[in-house]
């Protein structure tokens, strides 16, 4: 993981930088609130993918960095309008940014941030990139409304969930990847590789960020422990669980979900039954198939310092434990 | 008024069977949000300017309806958000979506109507085109925020008013027109002067808008009477009757309309001094020197029934009384 850490310590500082003047730019109204979601500790990967991507694929020119950190600012922007539907009260450890500045401001921030971000990928005239931002956001849009759709009548569909996974979260990092490509002037089968290896990866990014749910203590993770069953939200985990289950308790199980109404007594069972089953591991197992699928997608990248982070990038998604 | 009134019959089946097909595929969730907002009743001003245009500087094909409906989405996407945040009950005299459908679907059709909008103008693989629509949205969110920044610290001070209609509403009126010229690949200088015209189009639609809001019974705007009043709006009306008063009087005015602290008495007390003070009417001899300044703009344009609709559409804007 050396590389990859050194390789994130030299170019985050640029990025971070980028996004901090370009936020500066907002009204002042919404600026805080872009601030404070941008500056909660995201771990900067879509903007990465982008630049590794674009760098793998030969592009030496500086100014990837308005399409690169679009794709942070739209995944900021979903952050904020999800947290205040939802009525979350923690992001990433520190609280949500609609408790901190209202509904309004939230809302708008948003508006804002998916604007800029827009905005930002259409700097270069390339009509390539502004189409794969613009499917982003409308893939992203639909996954956040599906999930949501789902959350109100929740089942054990693996493919519902599947589809709501790569929606909210794989397409976004599928289309970081690909952008990096574009803005190389890659082939189409160059792009494709770069975004199966996106898709993938998100797709294990999501599954492991859904084991974490059920398996970290909130320190670690910033999220309180089982906080997707709180909000009644069915992930993996709690999918595999009912799976195994009889179909009269998978009932209750559904209702309760579809209610919201757990009691701290069902919820801790709950809690204890996915903890005895090792579901949270299993979902480990199936993201690691995921990696495996998106490190094949970089067979055919030039052997260098780009290809050798991607993998490596890979490998963390898996072992991370925050 | 013939020929406007014959050229909207005539394509507006078309531009609304289009916004129809594309809310169709929209999520469930959403869909339905999406058609109330739609079918409430606009004008389509927007995508018949982005046709005109197109027309106008000679586009000969018929696959302008992804951009020109793109400009309504757009619209649309921000009514909701607003309507939502302005706890508006009414939206062109029907029920307002968020009180219909819930604070959930309403955000998120909202963003799934931005991210199709944007989507739509993207298609054509035109980076002029997509540029122009990021920035529209750009400018649309940035007109949006300062609008809602200056109700919670209102002032009469003209600037920022003029600033606020131009971003809500003149730039997106200015960007169909243009998208209408950049899709039938004009000139820079062709470019500029339709959006020189939408422009102040835009301005004049707004300032009647606001004189409207001050002048109409309810049973023909849709709106309440002195609406912008009770949500504590400051628009060109009020700020002409505060141009007049004594500064203590000025000041409780503000007071009370940052707060929306107004008794019905004073309400009415308003609404009769802007009547007395003829202040509607004044804003739109406001409004008609815009119309001038749009109209002077078409000077370099080719005669034919676009240039006629066009002027049309500029007086029409002046002497619509809903």
């Amino acid at each position: 993981m050396d590389q990859l850490l050194r390789y994130f310590q030299r170019e985050l500082p640029a990025i971070n930088g980028f996004l901090d003047k370009e936020s500066d730019q907002l009204n002042g109204l919404v600026k805080d609130v872009a601030k404070h979601i941008i500056g909660s500790g995201g771990k900067r990967i879509r903007p990465m993918l982008t630049l590794l991507f674009a760098r793998a694929l030969g592009y030496e020119k500086d100014d990837f960095h308005a399409i690169a950190c679009s794709l942070e600012l739209l995944h900021s922007a979903t952050l904020l309008h999800d947290d205040y539907l939802d009525d979350a009260e923690l992001r990433r450890g520190k609280e949500a940014a609609h408790i901190v500045f209202g509904r309004t401001e939230t809302i708008l921030a948003g508006d804002a941030l998916l604007a800029l971000a827009n905005e930002m990928g259409a700097r270069y005239g390339i009509a390539r990139l502004s189409w794969l931002l613009a499917k982003g956001i409308m893939e992203t849009a639909e996954g956040e409304i599906e999930e949501i759709s789902f959350s109100k009548n929740p089942s054990l569909d693996r493919k519902i969930y599947m589809d709501i996974i790569i929606g909210k979260t794989a397409r976004l990092i599928e289309c970081a990847c690909r952008c990096g490509a574009a803005l190389a002037g890659a082939t189409p089968e160059q792009e494709d590789a770069a975004g199966e290896f996106g898709l993938n990866l998100g797709i294990a990014f999501q599954l492991v960020d859904d084991a974490l749910d059920y398996a970290s203590p909130t320190s670690e993770t910033g999220k309180p422990e089982g906080g997707d069953l709180k909000e009644g939200k069915v992930t993996l985990p709690l999918i595999l669980l009912m799976e195994e289950g009889d179909k009269a308790g998978v009932d209750v199980l559904l209702e309760a979900l579809k209610e919201k109404s757990f009691t701290e007594t069902q919820l801790s069972e709950v809690l204890t039954l996915v903890r005895e089953g090792r579901y949270s591991e299993k979902t480990r197992d199936e993201a690691a198939v995921y990696v495996e699928k998106a490190k094949a997608c970089l067979s055919g990248f030039q052997p260098g310092e780009e290809l050798e982070v991607l993998k490596q990038a890979a490998d963390f998604v898996l072992t991370r434990t925050k």
